[in-house]
């Protein structure tokens, strides 16, 4: 009692009663309570077991500014286990952030600030969205990471600029998820020292207790990652999370986990089951839970003023520290003015003037035919030279991505300000650990790998969709054309997977030309992800001074050669490496004197749907009576551009393993059957 | 060397000298090194390293019949590596396989046998489709799922008819996949000791040394899962092979990992290096590897007279080994008759006659509103009563999915027999498991979670359908009628995203009958897995009597009601839920008189696609000059069936969190909206 006693004095220089802490935790239990009560709808269980390890954590340890949420330096919070969002939403209404109670008791209503699991950018203080386990930690990773690369890129000896701290707080379904392992694993490596994960071991899933599917030690995985592992502690005891959580701040070069044993629903009468976690308690279990633990049944919502005094000096506190930062800011623009800017530029998303010099002529001396995996290699190392806080890697496929920076080294334990970064086999974690990266600020992440396994990382793909931050993935290999591999690796459905996430700008360029203008617009793109889809084998390119300028990419679909300045009774359409078959298909059907046929490459579909009807109608007349499309993947979503009775050249299955020329002929991927089925629709339609 | 030879002599009562092991071994390794020489293309390392490991296991502890490759109670070998493919195909060739070398030849060449990744059903004795990492350990576990399941169902004492042993050949990319930490995890929870995996650590990834990213403690953490470890052995020498190989079959609690360490491309000049990961090693390298491990240059494709005689040995054996558990399957049948048709009725696919005895009148009793998943929840059950070997759960979310089979246990290490599955949070491994147990055969596995988190488990999803085996994945909680729990959990663009997956087919009910079509169709479909998409909201129930009968779902969409029987001025098209909002549409048009006016019923795109054109045509003729869709997903896709001029209601973005009947009004899922949009199209058509 006395060590514990003396511990807590040492919190903010102010002691903190047992009991008044006890209330503190009380009231952010059964604003959770109530606000699940009152939405009938919710979590309840994991806030009431968790909240004396979110209250300790944010109470004594973390440092962060409710009045700016933006503050660089802040201490990230993120909440994995996300179906205990009240727990964060009450935390954040207490410490003074801009929730006020109105917004609690609108839990999971239309327009409110406290939606069902957390949003980015729609509640203040939200650092990330969660929900989908496994996701906030991995995400975590990632923001632990910026931190270190900022840290290593702008401190100086006597200048700490950026020295924030990442914890977690998740529950035993987040330690059951594989992208929890490979992120884990990287951190280890990576030795993320200022990464604490507080684990809510409550015992508890929605199938019952966890015993039945997680037999496993998870302290002996944890340690196999490389990580400090302390505890089981009682989740409960502010004492013991304090310890715990100061011996986990002080292990450098070890991200620490605490695991935390709680009781799931604590103080309801069913306690310890799974009864408590996804719905709400109900009113008799809500007043039984209330007076089990010496809280007044009425009124709801109830805020001690005490509890909201004690709580409220965190906006004292966090103005305080972000003051004192700036006071550390002001000397550090002093001694080097010109990093300070850049720091400050880069917190706001904003490109270097002149990151672009160059990039239109980088390829013109190249006329030979190239992958545009290669063109999109040279593109973004020009681009790097000049955007010096672009990073990334690819998950063991680099020199098939051509993600490789060039004069750049490894990221690591012991070279955090390098740019190469290698994730290993591990898409899902890479996915997520880039989100992290973008949602920590000051930097441009991306990622690397084949088209096909776009497939292992859908979830962190969805959420960067969700967020609107700015991710940049790299997908080579993008279809058949990458030939022998075959079926396993050939992507079919996945271009028209992606196209389909809302908030996902997909591009597929067409030559070395259309991939600066992908580059370009992937960089530019500040309000959400942009998956770069790319050959592995070599295409054409394009004489774009006799075609159009490949700046039409900026649009998404543009009118790339015509046979003359009539409505075009033929369009072809094509995207890629098939925008060449469309290409050659038009120039045979003009040879044949048959129509005047227009050709359209179509890199996104996502920038064209953003342009005006006019522009949509000045590159696909509805009046043309014939589209044909052509793109080697599944003919499924084409009916968009080519209606009804358009062709659609593409697969309606597999692929298989065959040198790629080889496979376009036998699933006639070629300009004499797209020609062919043109005319053909043409003869039916007239 | 004396306990080395003493150990040798074991295997199958006859010794192989080392010199013998050795020439075996390097013929192995160079007909991957030529065949890959000759295609210019495919992976040479891993085979030239982990020869040695595949050679020991299939010369001296794999039991399977080349001349049967059915034979149920074979060992299952998967080789998780898929890249390695032609370790492979050289021991199917060897060992007498329908595999001639002139196949050998055809590498990764169109229409032959020998693609560049394994592919299940393309050649004999290949169990299972490899080449995404992770996935072949993660259906490993499944299929010793499967084993341990059909032994605790038809063992008898005195009669051993299912005792086979699974084994995984891994590489480092497997071991940092999380699929491989999910199942992992799950098969040391359940004990699975028949299951033995060789990993092969050969220390080099494509982006160089594994150290760089992966310096966990494998070991550790293979043993915090629960399982025995053994070695570092060294995987070049076939007597601490078999002696560890031994070791682990003999632990009968523990599934095994056996870490073998190797040297990538051993022999080549760069052995040890990523450069021989991925191409031909190049005419001069090949060459000088031949020298160096002593083997002739010339001929290619070299087979020594005594290594075939040696190797074809597994023929005779494995015919021997068939007909001697053929006689024990004699005697097995005249103790336990029905049994022994039971076994092998599950074994080849079949479905017991009356299995849907009172499945049609099922929910006849049922006329008020309820769930799609509650109504699958009872067909499930129903079914399952009929079919004893339908077994399967949830990742976690049984109670919601409505995945719980009733009256049963659950499975695990200590009830194998059970059927009912605990996946816990790991929607990835599950999907995985349950395509292992569909290849093992036996059983029609299940799994179930939200349908948002189909994201999780794409790529074996992808596996399933491509290999064409029968899986049932249920989705519950399938748009944004799952209401408060927001964008997260809202799925948007899943249901086209499944569609996209070329052989899995989508099934959308309407109501409870339609579920009850939707489960028929999943259990029939034995070439492909079978995704139903189930709404946590409740419906209500179409009186199919005054309408058209539910089993218009086999033929994936129906006219559900129509005005008159006049060729339809509108057609509106529905699925799930949102089929009861086109029929309330449909009601308000005629009501207005303002056209003739079709509702249909389209369920399943693909049922629906694969019907004679004559039927689709009878559906949604082409002269009716108005069609909407109606889907709480995304639009995109649906131009497919309402063409360019068409009206599709849904959605362009995510969801948001709030009860589910306002969200329907917020984003105009209304009969209004429908009635409305569609009158719109008509008055600009006419």
């Amino acid at each position: 009692v006395e060590a514990a006693r003396r511990t807590r004095t040492l919190r903010h220089g102010k002691p903190a009663s047992a009991e008044l802490d006890e209330r503190c935790i009380n009231t952010i239990r059964f604003l959770a309570v109530d606000a699940v009560q009152k939405a009938n709808s919710g979590h309840p269980g994991m806030p009431m077991g968790a909240a004396p390890i979110a209250y300790v954590l944010w109470d004594s340890f973390l440092k962060h500014n409710p009045n700016n949420p933006a503050w660089p330096n802040r201490d990230r919070f993120v909440l994995s286990a996300g179906h205990a969002s009240m727990l964060l939403y009450a935390l954040l209404h207490l410490t003074g952030y801009d929730l006020p109670i109105e917004q609690v008791q609108q839990f999971r209503q239309l327009h409110s600030t406290t939606p069902g699991h957390p949003e980015y950018q729609r509640t203040p203080g939200v650092e990330i969205t969660t929900g989908p386990l496994g996701q906030g930690f991995a995400h975590a990773v990632g923001m632990a990471v910026a931190e270190r690369w900022m840290a290593a890129h702008f401190n100086r000896p006597g200048h700490r600029i950026v020295d924030h701290y990442t914890y977690v707080l998740a529950s035993d379904g987040d330690m059951q998820e594989g992208v929890t392992s490979e992120a884990a694993s990287l951190a280890g490596t990576w030795r993320l020292g200022r990464l604490v994960c507080l684990y809510d071991k409550n015992g508890i899933q929605i199938e019952g207790p966890t015993d039945a599917v997680f037999t496993e030690d998870v302290r002996g995985r944890f340690e196999a990652y490389g990580w400090q592992v302390l505890g089981p502690i009682d989740g409960s005891n502010p004492s013991q999370l304090e310890s715990a959580i100061r011996q986990a701040r002080s292990r450098k070069a070890q991200p620490s986990l605490i695991v935390c044993e709680t009781v799931i629903g604590y103080g309801s009468p069913d306690q310890g089951t799974e009864k408590v976690h996804g719905a709400a308690l109900g009113e008799c279990n809500v007043r039984a839970a209330k007076r089990a633990l010496g809280w007044p049944e009425e009124p709801p919502f109830c805020v001690p003023g005490d509890v909201r005094k004690h709580l409220l000096r965190a906006s004292a506190r966090g103005a305080a520290a972000e003051a004192e930062w700036e006071r550390r800011m002001l000397e550090y623009a002093r001694s080097f003015p010109d990093l300070e800017q850049q720091f400050r530029s880069q917190m706001r998303n904003e490109l270097p003037s002149g990151w672009d010099d160059g990039l239109e002529s980088l390829l013109d001396s190249d006329s030979k035919p190239m992958p545009t995996r290669g063109a999109s290699g040279k593109v973004l190392n020009h681009v790097a030279r000049r955007i010096p806080y672009i990073l990334g890697g690819s998950a063991d496929l680099g020199s098939s991505n051509k993600t490789v920076l060039r004069d750049e080294k490894d990221f690591g334990a012991d070279s955090y300000a390098s740019r190469n970064m290698h994730f290993g086999v591990r898409e899902h974690a890479m996915g997520a650990i880039a989100g992290g990266m973008a949602l920590h600020g000051g930097l441009i992440p991306y990622t690397g790998t084949f088209l096909t396994f776009s497939d292992y990382m859908r979830p962190p793909i969805r959420l960067a969709a969700l967020m609107g931050i700015r991710v940049i993935y790299v997908f080579s290999h993008d279809s058949i054309g990458l030939g022998e591999d075959g079926p396993t690796h050939q992507p079919v459905e996945q271009i028209m997977n992606l196209r389909a996430i809302p908030n996902l700008t997909c591009i597929r360029p067409a030559d070395p030309h259309e991939t600066i203008q992908a580059w370009r617009a992937a960089i530019e793109n500040t309000a959400g992800p942009t998956a770069l889809i790319l050959t592995r084998q070599k295409v054409p390119c394009i004489d774009h001074t006799q075609c159009a300028p490949a700046d039409g990419l900026l649009r998404g679909a543009y009118v790339l050669w015509e046979s003359d300045k009539k409505t075009p009774d033929i369009i072809l359409i094509g995207t890629g490496s098939e925008t060449h078959i469309a290409f050659e298909a038009g120039r045979l059907v003009a040879q044949l004197g048959a129509g005047s046929v227009r050709v359209v490459s179509l890199p996104s579909w996502e920038l064209f749907d953003r342009q005006p009807a006019s522009y949509r109608e000045s590159v696909l007349p509805p009046e043309a009576p014939v589209r044909v499309a052509v793109e080697a993947g599944i003919r499924l979503g084409w009916e968009r551009y080519v209606g009804l009775r358009g062709g659609v050249i593409g697969l309606d299955g597999y692929g298989v393993s065959a040198p790629w020329p080889v496979l376009y002929r036998e699933f006639g991927l070629t300009p004499e059957n797209v020609a062919a089925t043109a005319l053909r629709l043409l003869r039916s339609a007239t």
